[in-house]
């Protein structure tokens, strides 16, 4: 619903005919020093989403909340993020809801930290760790920017360890060695519940998945998932992008299954 | 959170070392007829997800409650679905999270709808209309399987006509002709916020995007999602598998910018 | 140029209007029994390529020479075969030309074979084995079918035995264990030369990359390929195919280079 | 079989470690500059090809006569080539073969004449038409230089112009406007043989794909080919790349059917 844009919050400027964006967070007298000439952030503030402004140099921006995937891509990188496209198949394979309490592992960057605590909401909480404190306190002033810290509690964790919480709805492995933190998954999971990892080479997909069979572990699936963008023009016509993101990762889920009954 | 299986919910048997599975309504006294004997449901309920049941000639299934994906393979079908893969992608660009409130125009099968029930949550809204009654019924029945009745309001609709609701936070069209419903889609979005589409082909993309960048809507981007699921084996090995989907659709979204002020 | 159509040939009925093809080998007399009628051999033969002929119900079909990627999908199956969307890719990196002589090991069906019998010409000279003679005899048959029996040499081989021929311009390895053929192919190439190979799973295309790589091979390169065949239709408009086939191997070529000198 | 680099030929310098390459033309005295020191042509000619040899600053490179795919790349451009990827299908559906008389529309840069004038050797035949005769006398220089120039002839034409030559083996277009260009293709191939063509949009797509069903061509067929380059590495594992070329064109292919007999 209609909320007026407010200081204080992470706004993304639209680059009007260029589609090149940029992320501000709105402050009194702030001014965002673009290539197109200076935007003031006054003549944001208190105006509907969607509005246009001008800059200094009479180029034009639009005024956006950034969606997930911009969220997503614009955090504050110190390590690799996974992508918008890789996201939305894990929001499926770990089967979010409002109110979930889920658990990520490799906290990272905190680009899908930021995507978790969108969807398990106010009354869901995001466990999220990682073993590297650099990375936890990057991850956690991403998340502040974006109004989303509140739901997601940050502790360091070594690849192995046991988790600290227990009974989730999911847990998601995003590490150089994710078999590791299988068994302490297993046991933090709620019976039934899904897991989901990424990793970057066939190799590894090999050895996570013998691991989650291992553990019992069943409905396993890997899959990758490319993206391709179209380019649609009137002149031009329709045809896809010449360039296109090659690789990202594979994917895997699987769900923890109780012990045969004696 | 680990809630026993409860007659009255969904229940998705998982064939143990075949991967097939069924989707079953729980009942006081029901039984499964599977092609490998029978199952009592009597057997699965008050048992905790994850659990192992035998038919009567000794095979063994696993009961879960299913994900969003099996939600939405498993709607009764009418009509083409949205596929998991795209629906993925669609959560991010329509920037889901609970408590929003969505317009559907175009309900098919309700696959996509559960979804969406299931990620606004239950403070959020899902309004779908369909122009066909018969298919209304069929997907409201769906959510009813899954018990996501409740966040979804339902309505006969022609594509073109205004939608009863409005300043809402995200449209999706999945219609013949998605064009007719963008100046309606236009007046019931807040603005800023965005709509997303699915077409099944270029000629239907292009005219799709050229009616949303003439009717004002920004940032707009064409998709093509494609899923390839890998094989992953100890003997044979690690591979991409022999067959896979070649193609849904393209996915189009966009955002409502304010018209330029004067 | 054009030439018509002579008894002995192997032919290609496409049947109108359905696009299901045919494999027939005229003869005299002959009759060709489909599922729309009877079509005689002597109403083809001595007719030009394109021809349209009746069967006994009136349907009709056109009469094609086969081209290389029909010659390579009708090979009689004993084995998987190299799919055309492969072989052309190998085409290119074994730089056929006229005249050429090319060792293939892992003759299989003889559908590549095939393809190099075509491509190296009458001056060229194909040399294939295999370590199975019912393989070869089934390979030879379906060259001797195409009329490309003349170019090639066949001869029974276990992977890892010296080739009997040396000062070839091109190797191409067709085996469940290429490696233990990459010591002969690097003593039978000429200097300089490429070698290629196809391999089902990442695994194996690592074992092959890394004993190309230890036995001196340079310029390697690895691929895979993937074709998506398009729907273009005036009513239903232009879309890639819903099934597409998912996977056929991994493609690897590299090139013989001379040890450092001294 | 095994020739010595000889003065006058195009050989291309592999940098050994790097994978970069370098085109060069030996000549008596020449020396090649690199970013890596002096390369000197005495050091090339007369020896084997695979040779490595040593820059004036101590880094190895080895010689290699270019295959097929380099000779494509490293055309002088003045216009978009015909990637390997798509030549190599292009090969198989235009059934290229010794001694074949093709006609190409639409020269170009001339990588695809290259390739073309390699695989129909010295007793074929190459008919090569452009509009532009800088194109065409670009085209011709990059032939000479791989010593193709004797199989091919070329010359000024519009498209829609009739053709020069009839009874052709096989016809292909590169053109803005393809459809143009189809009639006098029809009447120039040899009946029964094969036309193909490629295109950038899908409208373009459904424009070559309709004209050619107008004009009695028959067997059909539109793909796009992906090639996805992988990573083989001993440490960092298997995996594609991360970047690809996202698309290339749509190729198209038919043959001609000889009108219905009275």
């Amino acid at each position: 619903m209609a909320r007026p844009l407010e200081y204080g919050e992470a706004i993304l400027l639209w680059e009007e005919g260029k589609g090149r964006t940029f992320l501000i967070t709105l402050e009194r007298g702030g001014e965002f020093h673009s290539h197109r000439g200076v935007i003031r952030h006054d003549d944001i503030a208190g105006r509907p989403e969607g509005v246009r402004v001008l800059s200094g140099t009479g180029y034009r921006f639009i005024a956006f909340r950034p969606r997930a995937p911009e969220r997503m891509m614009k955090v504050r990188r110190r390590t690799q993020i996974v992508y918008p496209k890789d996201a939305g198949w894990l929001v499926l394979a770990l089967d979010l809801f409002p109110g979930a309490r889920v658990i990520e592992m490799g906290t990272g960057s905190g680009a899908f930290t930021v995507l978790l605590a969108q969807l398990v909401g106010r009354e869901g909480r995001v466990y999220t760790f990682d073993r590297r404190e650099d990375f936890l306190s990057n991850a956690l002033s991403n998340l502040e920017r974006y109004g989303l810290r509140d739901r997601v509690e940050a502790q360091l964790l070594e690849a192995g360890a046991p988790f600290p919480v227990g009974d989730v709805d999911a847990v998601f492995l995003d590490l150089p060695d994710p078999w590791l933190a299988i068994p302490p998954a297993d046991a933090a999971l709620a019976p039934g519940r899904p897991l989901a990892l990424i990793v970057p080479t066939a190799e590894q997909l090999k050895q996570a998945f013998g691991t989650l069979a291992g553990a019992g572990f069943v409905a396993l699936e890997a899959v990758e998932i490319l993206e391709r963008r179209m380019l649609v023009r009137k002149r031009e016509g329709v045809r896809p992008f010449e360039r296109m993101v090659g690789f990202t990762g594979y994917l895997v889920s699987g769900r923890k299954a109780l012990p045969e009954a004696a």
